[in-house]
């Protein structure tokens, strides 16, 4: 790697670790040990590629530095979600870019996820059902021992067809995969919730629909994390009862 | 994380890295750095997760080990590619999955790439202007200095301005980014190629389009990864000229 390369991760690892560090202010725990493991992992590419030994010491106690701290935050975190006292808010801001489904709920979803349920009344236009199968995509990539998706949802009374037979879909492809997807066509939904089985709950204000449209073969039509968003808030709980009603 | 979860993690880098060796032995030297990567992130995490004193030494006399065999795969890979030498191949066998753009590409795209060079005489059909499309995605994602794309390919006879038309929005879009796009429509284009100003060559058998058609609203239809390719042979080079002719 170049020097000038080094300099310009190195830059990239302080700011991500700043940001770590703000995170952690401002009680966003698992946001922060996120910050702070990219942030690490940037480091020791620095600290592989540096010749010189008096800074790979210096990276080398700054690893080690910033590791002691991301255990204490991670020991913290697993106190208060024991205590169910874990509370932690982003705010999308009109136009952002960069909060693709996996921006947003990888943090959350691991081996140790077996059901999901999602509470959204709008999952029923043609890309409405399409940001269900990019959520159901993710899941399939991150959550390995996952079995059971419940979709609550409710019915798209111009053209309920047609979104029930596109759901059906998504559930025979699932099912290949030995995912069962439960769907309750329900008509009073009032809340916008998805909730994990290792106890971890997002409610985004808007639910799964918060982009804005994006021209077909313009950049951001495929890559959500490119999609310009509405405003929206993301709540993040977590509750050691999975299924508490 | 429980120890089930950790015995996990310990696993999965034992895998990757296993696989890192037998790359490095296969002289697939760019492929075993990034698996070498990989797996030291993961003992990283189980490093931190641990809290066993005498296991946490043996995380951490391994970690310095990959680390030291990563740098002298860092250093003989350097050495090709001054020597212009390199050749890496990846055989996709038929329905394969885990090889979208992302996981063929991404090790070669950097912030060193300014200018990009695509041979492909079928960015022709819909489905293929949108693999075009979503390469660009990813250019712009892993590209941060990249001022030009340039694409060769041939004029769809069936179809022509429909293909002009959509790869003319693409280029507006990336224009809006700061990225020139240069189309050249040729008619006896030989071979299939992309080639990055970092000199980086890649050559896929069957150009972008490699993918099998997946239904609507299945696993797959928007995650090239978890989608099943046709087989293909991919050819990585490494010239010091980036274009020599």
């Amino acid at each position: 790697m170049s020097e000038a390369a080094i300099t310009g991760m190195e830059a990239s690892a302080a700011k991500i670790l700043t940001r770590a560090i703000e995170m952690e202010r401002h009680g966003k725990y698992q946001t922060a040990l996120v910050c702070y493991q990219e942030g690490i992992d940037l480091l020791l590419e620095v600290l592989k590629a540096s010749k010189d030994p008096n800074k790979k010491k210096h990276y080398r106690s700054k690893i080690e530095e910033y590791m002691t701290q991301a255990e204490k935050v991670k020991v913290l975190l697993e106190r208060l979600k024991q205590e169910g006292k874990y509370h932690e808010q982003l705010k999308i801001e009109d136009n952002a870019t960069g909060h693709g489904y996996s921006a947003i709920f990888s943090p959350y979803m691991d081996e140790t996820v077996v059901e999901v349920w999602i509470e959204d009344a709008y999952i029923r236009s043609y890309h409405q059902v399409n940001n269900f199968l990019r959520f159901c995509e993710l899941l399939c990539t991150r959550c390995d021992n996952l079995k059971t998706v419940n979709l609550s949802t409710s019915t798209d009374d111009n053209n309920s067809s047609n979104q029930q037979e596109n759901i059906a879909c998504i559930a025979r492809s699932l099912s290949q995969r030995g995912i069962i997807l439960n769907v309750n066509y329900v008509s009073n939904l009032h809340d916008r919730e998805i909730r994990f089985s290792n106890g971890w709950i997002i409610k985004v204000g808007r639910g799964l629909d918060y982009f804005k449209k994006v021209d077909k073969f313009c950049i951001g039509f495929h890559d959500m994390n490119q999609r310009p968003c509405h405003s929206t808030t993301v709540d993040i709980f977590h509750s050691k009862h999975t299924r508490d009603r």
